[in-house]
């Protein structure tokens, strides 16, 4: 059969996966194609999440042929590695992550086919339990599958979800994708499990147990040298036990997630097993793109818009990330001060980290997509006499609240905590804003709460972190800035910056936009105190108590939501009978759906002409 | 040698543990019994936990003489089996968990053989992970021990850091103290890799698993009915692999944990082996305490003062507990709602809601200390047309912060959590205070959060939470109270009952000690405006806005800190120009000690008399 034959499937037609049906192998590989080109092209524009969905092609339409998702449910862990899916349930991903377009993620209003929604990992397992529960409860019959990676396998939730379910009777299908990636570099020692020990490696390993344990009893040792290194070998390769064997689960594979007649196979056995069952596939990374194939670090994990030739990322016209900038920051206090070690969630990359684990590998701690270990590993560093810089994303930081507040604030111990995409972050959405942050540390005594606006002050945050402050916080946006010279000054602890001096009105205004606010407020003349807010918590009071006779004072916050600092200020002017008008200018309390930062800024009235409107 | 010639300590002569060093076994055995009958006599007076300490007395006895715990470190996992430890370094049971008497738990402060605190359940690991990479990065020369019960292992941090630390080269030496029981039952596949399937039981798993995979085939079926089963066998038996094989642990195990020459053997062996190594113990609950090794359900597990001899519980004078009123309300629901489905981290026991489990088997889920996965296995749950019920105490909910967040409420889908322990706890201290909750519910959107101050209010709760309000928080505190006919009126949503109408001052008070206060303002013939505040989000405005002429507003809220409710009204009092003055009488945000709440009332000025002093 030539190509020709084939029949192709026009991607903009596609209404829903029922064509897959009558589609044999050769024909699927050439949807494959088709499919990745097309998502290569979107995400080239629009950004997104690049070599996960590339992976997942061929797995995708293998389950969309095999099980019937009008009725089967299936939930993509974390959601970014859902975009083959999407356009086979017939979603354009022409607008992809823009305003009104199809978002990152699964998202129930878009279509019938999506059952549940996240963007944080871990969560599909849990989700499938419950929803398998219900199932069960209702006497209906249909398939439950998590789609799951395996780095995010490492995280608590998932491991707690796959403890639990595996004494459950509620069948679910667990698909592990294998690419042997993850957002970062896969750690620990799951991946192990996955991967296997090389023999020789496993030989020197199980030698040198044997010799510790045996090593009083020349025979002993003679022994075991070789029994023990056998048993453990045979152990792991021959009988290849994992993980799932060891809790119970019924394992299938691991199989090629890119070849569709062991993919068919493996699904439709799953199908037929009564309990819980693991299908294990392998897949390559961005596969089928060489520049994300070739990539070791996690450059084509979420990408802005590129040019698909050349692999060459947009340019950013001389502005430098507020990340790049915490690197360098950090790069240099870790080479003064040797009793720093920094720990990342799997986020080193994201936060432009990278280099720092070549420079200094002791001290530089990937622990993979585990929040909450982070921080209580932390806590474990702290009361030895290191200090521990925890580097994460804002949104992620939500998973560790129990830890930040019990495992270091709780014995005020000293650390730093860079909260990297603090505010809003625009298109990736809903499930990645970080505006919730500064008003739940402000629910945990012990914490400082800050964010610069320029270069200097970032610098003069960093340093103070160090300074035996308890939990220092320090919050910055996923934006870039210029970096201009400014005169360093040292900022006191707790200090407030008075960058314009009026009567009567007055701002307390926080973070980068600051200074657009300085620059309109002097360029239109306005006679207006503007008090630039470096610390969140504690509150510089001298400097609220000398506007105690104003009579309006405008807050405005637009990287958070109005519980934290916002709330902290309203409650201190009330009080000291401050009488008054106050304005409050924060991020609203809700769920922000993905659009640019600017578009949701609009939204909220939060842009620099609507606080000079408020005036 | 008979027992006259073995040498007997007085336990109140206890220094340090050096003197164990020169004991033979029998003599250990006689100390052992003698610190037995301590904790058994401290506890039946102060209250506190039995029976993991009663377990772990030996275990204890043998880590203090083989380890110098002058260099060496031990972390003992939630640190509440840590009254041995405490004993053998110096420590007087005498007023356990009383106000300046001994915490129930590790304290830094108490001795320099504590390095760390601990409450909340599975952070041992982490710890001792961070410690030892301090310890590596300082070229010193140590042994750093994490003592944890199963049950704890079944937890997301703990499995993180067990994941974490495998691949890491800092050797933590991990003592597993597998007494078959947690905190409730134990739950989940970790179980089943300590105690392994009986065989018989195991061939059945095998056969069928083998059955459904190999279906289609009859020599397949043939070959592998026979063969799959023997491999299954010989996997879990003869190789008797556990996860911490897989994960590439050196294991010592299981071993007798009551058995002095075999603990020193092993602990001795541990000690040699140069990388992190699991020595599995097994151990009896509440060992030498009839009642409590008995003990099927955990009622044991933490107790309040009780009569040694008869084993009962000092008696409640017809007061009921919160916890037992909200399980009879749930009992209802449940009763004539089948789509209620019920889920507890381990903490059904100490919710009251054992009876439920018998009642209702399929609608009741024990996730064990799971609190992260019961949250997303809510929204699962919720998604599929299920009421999910999550009862929780207050300070484990704080793990639960991102599932809550990402997985219910951001979908806005409605369930309903029991917060029990809210407020101040008492003599479980700073880990266990349940004040934090509020706030931080405060920042999640889509989240009610409410608190009955009497029993018609709390049915009127529980009845609205079902009425798709989206996430449901209903707090009560670990207290007592009466339950007085009163009345049962349905509380209409969002609204606060009016206590008392006056003019000019007016109380919004929230919780139980509302009605304390209601009396002694009749008793005093005060003229004061009394708002229960039975909503504490949203707020209802309406009330608000009537008092916006008043002189004076005071909020008492005994039962959290500042940054939620109380935060709330002041910005929105102030948001309205509110002119008068306002007293805000909540819990400090501070961590706050043991001792008993009335004393901790007493000294934040949050009584009755205070409230009182301050119209």
């Amino acid at each position: 059969m030539s190509k020709k034959e084939l029949k192709r499937i026009d991607l903009k037609s596609i209404q829903n996966p029922d064509f897959l049906k009558s589609m044999n192998h050769r024909e699927l590989e050439l949807l494959s194609d088709d499919i990745r080109h097309y998502i290569l092209e979107s995400v080239s524009k629009n950004g997104g999440h690049l070599s996960s969905n590339l992976g997942v092609v061929e797995a995708t339409i293998a389950l969309c042929k095999v099980f019937d998702f009008k009725k089967d449910k299936i939930i993509f862990d974390v959601g970014h590695q859902s975009y083959t899916y999407k356009i086979l349930t017939g979603r354009s991903l022409d607008n992809l992550r823009q305003k009104d377009g199809v978002s990152g993620y699964q998202k129930m209003s878009e279509s019938s086919y999506d059952h549940f929604e996240a963007g944080h990992s871990s969560t599909s397992i849990s989700v499938a339990n419950g929803m398998a529960i219900a199932r069960d409860l209702n006497k209906e019959k249909y398939n439950i599958i998590a789609f799951i990676g395996d780095s995010a396998l490492q995280n608590g939730l998932a491991l707690e979800a796959l403890n639990n379910l595996a004494q459950s009777n509620h069948k679910v299908i667990i698909v592990v994708n294998d690419n042997e990636m993850s957002i970062s570099k896969p750690v620990g020692g799951l991946s192990s499990v996955f991967r296997r020990f090389s023999t020789s490696s496993f030989y020197r390993k199980g030698k040198s147990a044997a010799r510790k344990i045996f090593g009083w009893n020349r025979f002993g040792r003679w022994l075991l040298s070789g029994f023990g290194a056998f048993k453990n070998w045979f152990k792991r390769k021959v009988i290849n036990m994992t993980l799932f064997d060891n809790l119970g689960y019924s394992v299938i594979g691991p199989i090629d997630g890119h070849y569709f007649r062991q993919l068919e196979n493996a699904f439709n056995r799953a199908k037929k097993i009564n309990n819980s069952v693991v299908v294990h596939i392998k897949t390559v990374k961005g596969k089928g793109y060489p520049y994300a194939e070739d990539d070791e670090l996690g450059d084509w994990h979420g990408v802005s818009s590129f040019n698909i030739d050349t692999g060459e990322l947009a340019s950013k016209d001389g502005t430098v990330s507020w990340s790049e900038q915490y690197k360098l920051l950090l790069k240099h206090e870790m080479s003064v001060n040797d009793k720093i070690v920094t720990i990342v969630p799997a986020t080193g990359h994201g936060s432009a980290l990278d280099s720092l684990f070549d420079i200094y590998p002791k001290r530089m701690i990937d622990v993979g997509i585990s929040e909450e270990h982070a921080f209580t590993l932390a806590g474990g560093l702290a009361v030895s006499g290191y200090h521990p810089v925890v580097s994460i994303y804002s949104t992620f930081l939500q998973r560790s609240y129990d830890e930040l507040s019990h495992d270091v604030a709780r014995l005020n111990l000293d650390m730093t905590i860079l909260i990297d995409r603090a505010g809003l972050v625009g298109s990736d959405g809903d499930t990645h804003q970080g505006i919730y942050d500064e008003a739940f540390l402000y629910t945990i005594p012990n914490v400082t709460i800050t964010m610069a606006s320029r270069a200097s002050e970032a610098l003069s945050l960093m340093k103070e972190s160090l300074c035996h402050h308890g939990v220092f916080a320090i919050r910055y946006p996923r934006e870039f800035f210029m970096n201009k010279e400014d005169g360093v000054k040292k900022i006191p602890y707790g200090s407030w910056k008075v960058e314009l001096e009026g009567s009567k009105t007055a701002i307390i205004s926080a973070g980068p936009l600051t200074l657009k606010l300085k620059s309109k407020l002097i360029e239109l003349n306005k006679d207006v105190t503007l008090f630039n807010a470096i610390y969140l918590r504690p509150l510089d009071e001298s400097k609220l108590l000398s506007l105690l006779d104003y009579s309006k004072i405008i807050i405005y916050n637009p990287y958070a939501t109005k519980e934290g600092f916002a709330s902290a200020v309203k409650s201190f002017l009330i009080d000291h009978n401050y009488k008054g008008e106050v304005i409050t200018k924060t991020v609203p309390t809700t769920f922000v759906k993905h659009a640019s930062i600017e578009e949701q800024r609009q939204e909220f009235n939060l842009t620099i002409d609507d606080i000079i409107d408020s005036l």
